[in-house]
């Protein structure tokens, strides 16, 4: 098996980070930023909290009785699968709700090789680290087709790379790391792509909430048997520890991925199911809205100060990152143990997400800090 | 992919009970069982409510800050596999923390297949279905020993059985469905088999908290880099649905366990896995004895009901069920399903667990109305 996946790489920056933090090194002291703190923008893990309904729904968890703590059907609980269907406009029998984006990508790729001829697994460059690394445990083959400079995905580099080896092309949109949103052109031909070569599209759709271009198009707009759609509610409800997730499959292969789930997990976990549908059910537009605007003020901030430093960057249109490129100082994992040690900085090598931006570094901008990361970084370079 | 494991046919004896028990039709009111009721004696969900500090836990769980929402580390909260470590006289390093014993074992089994040689993986008949529903997931061939007619396992017969072609041998115990308890000769000739023949024993103590007998010996206190134990607290805690188990693993393999678990779930769910600690850590030894004392009673009215009955049987050591087999009446799906509209009473057909039992049907004592049902079985028969 590949061991060559994201976290371990994401430890050691984090663990670098924290080190940094313990010595008694200081950098310029900023906003709330004080002078012996490292900035995180290194995870992806929201920092504005739950929706109260989400909170709330632990608590009247807590309360049920002893049937309630005890196995959720494992396709998930019934009225959560309802609520997710009658959003996204498909069936309910479609829908299996899984441990996080995490499992339903991870049953999505293995239903799709299962189905295919071929074993061959179409993935980007630059990429979200887990992809080839469950592309590998499943005994695929990953090819790699690199995005425009901006992040775009032309679809006719797909259509070219494509063969009848193709068993699976697995996107993200909005992506990470590029920030780039398909548009629906983008989107529907990706899908025409895996019809032609009866294969799968795998569409992840995690940060949908997070589109600051207004051009994101779901590729469930798209009706086809070839194509299978993952999300959860980790970002949009800033719970990734909470592990709820979904993924909506064509009818043909639904079945196929529910076993999968059944012999691996039997089932998620329920008091998480539980508080999630009452979030969903609950929570105002207003808590979604306000995450998203909070966001974009901080890509503009974080994009001024990368002017100011001279940096190269795309400018991201949804997801929660940054790709930075500084003249004279590639994204190598050294650079960003620099950048922690004398920028107070810590962000993401770039050779973490492949071989096209591995110039680059990644910053996440899940941190109230950005304005003091975005001063840092512009008297720093 | 085989489809062959438990739940459907779970499911399908469930849905007859529940369309049974929705007629107009009526058995012998008996205690609290109402004359329109249908008992259920299928599914292994305990029936007594968790823990007071399982509760309270979720409750402080849900006023805790945004952080504490977020990834939990993959392998599971380092307190809680702390814990886990400190009580099974382990290194905390074995253990990983999973998505209840179902993960644990699918982990396990995983691991164990790679580094063997050959694919095969020996079972016990009767079996847990999810054991060769998994060896069929994974792509190995499952073959069976047969248990002695009390459901005692002869390590001799394992230790015939075995060759260089044997990766893995499952066994569990306290046993679903035949509530052996192997003594401690048993599990240490079962490790020294699977060491003879560089293979892997995997030990599933998933009911370790209902032994009856006394004689219950983890395998975990025989030191060999040849076994694995999974265990979980759905049993133990009454919280099937809160899905938090864990695999002790040898050193040499528990990177490869770590790595899949990460590339299949991320990490396990937090409010979970955070409850789960506190309960673990205030929960006072008499609620694990009183549940345990309570599934034994229930056995003695059980088994009493079944000797008036005239039925075979083997007195449970452990775990929740019992297994019995009626004079002129095998255990047949459409018998089971006969003795629901006849009886009111619902259990599952041997069949489910393999050839050995298939003329026995499986009752499970995880319901308060086990005399009810011990009254309408003896009248019936």
């Amino acid at each position: 098996m590949n061991l060559d996946y994201e976290t371990p790489l994401f430890f050691r920056v984090m663990e670098y980070a924290a080190d940094a933090g313990e010595s008694d090194r200081e950098w310029p002291a900023v906003g709330d930023a004080a002078a012996g703190e490292v900035i995180d923008m290194v995870s992806g893990n929201p920092d504005w909290g739950p929706p109260e309904a989400l909170r709330e729904g632990l608590r009247e968890y807590a309360d049920l009785g002893a049937d309630a703590f005890q196995y959720p059907p494992s396709e998930g609980l019934l009225e959560l699968r309802e609520e997710i269907a009658a959003r996204r406009n498909v069936d309910t029998e479609q829908v299996v709700v899984t441990n996080g984006a995490g499992e339903a990508n991870y049953l999505a790729m293995a239903a799709a090789l299962e189905v295919a001829d071929g074993d061959e697994v179409i993935l980007t460059d630059p990429v979200y680290p887990y992809y080839p690394g469950k592309t590998n445990m499943l005994g695929a083959d990953a090819t790699f087709v690199p995005t425009e400079d901006d992040g775009r995905l032309d679809p006719a580099a797909v259509r070219e790379r494509a063969s009848e080896e193709t068993a699976l092309i697995v996107v993200n949109t909005p992506n990470n790391p590029t920030g780039a949103v398909y548009d629906e052109a983008t989107v529907r031909e990706l899908v025409a792509v895996a019809e032609d070569h009866e294969a799968t599209l795998l569409c992840d759709e995690v940060y949908d909430h997070f589109d600051f271009s207004g051009r994101f198009e779901s590729a469930l707009t798209i009706d086809s048997d070839h194509r299978i759609v993952t999300n959860a509610f980790s970002k949009s409800m800033a719970i990734t520890g909470l592990r709820v997730g979904y993924a909506v499959f064509p009818p043909g292969i639904v079945d196929r991925a529910k076993s999968r789930h059944m012999l691996v997990n039997v089932a998620g976990s329920r008091p998480a199911q539980y508080a999630v549908l009452k979030a969903l059910r609950e929570t105002p537009p207003e808590y979604y809205a306000r995450n998203r605007e909070t966001m974009a003020e901080r890509v503009d901030t974080f994009t001024d100060a990368l002017d100011e430093a001279g940096a190269e960057y795309t400018r991201p249109d949804g997801a929660f990152y940054v790709m930075a490129r500084f003249d004279g100082f590639p994204g190598t994992l050294d650079n960003v143990f620099q950048l922690i040690d004398e920028a107070g900085v810590a962000g993401m090598p770039g050779e973490a997400f492949g071989t096209a931006r591995e110039d680059w570094i990644r910053f996440a901008l899940v941190t109230p800090q950005v304005e003091a990361a975005a001063a840092r970084l512009a008297e720093y370079f």
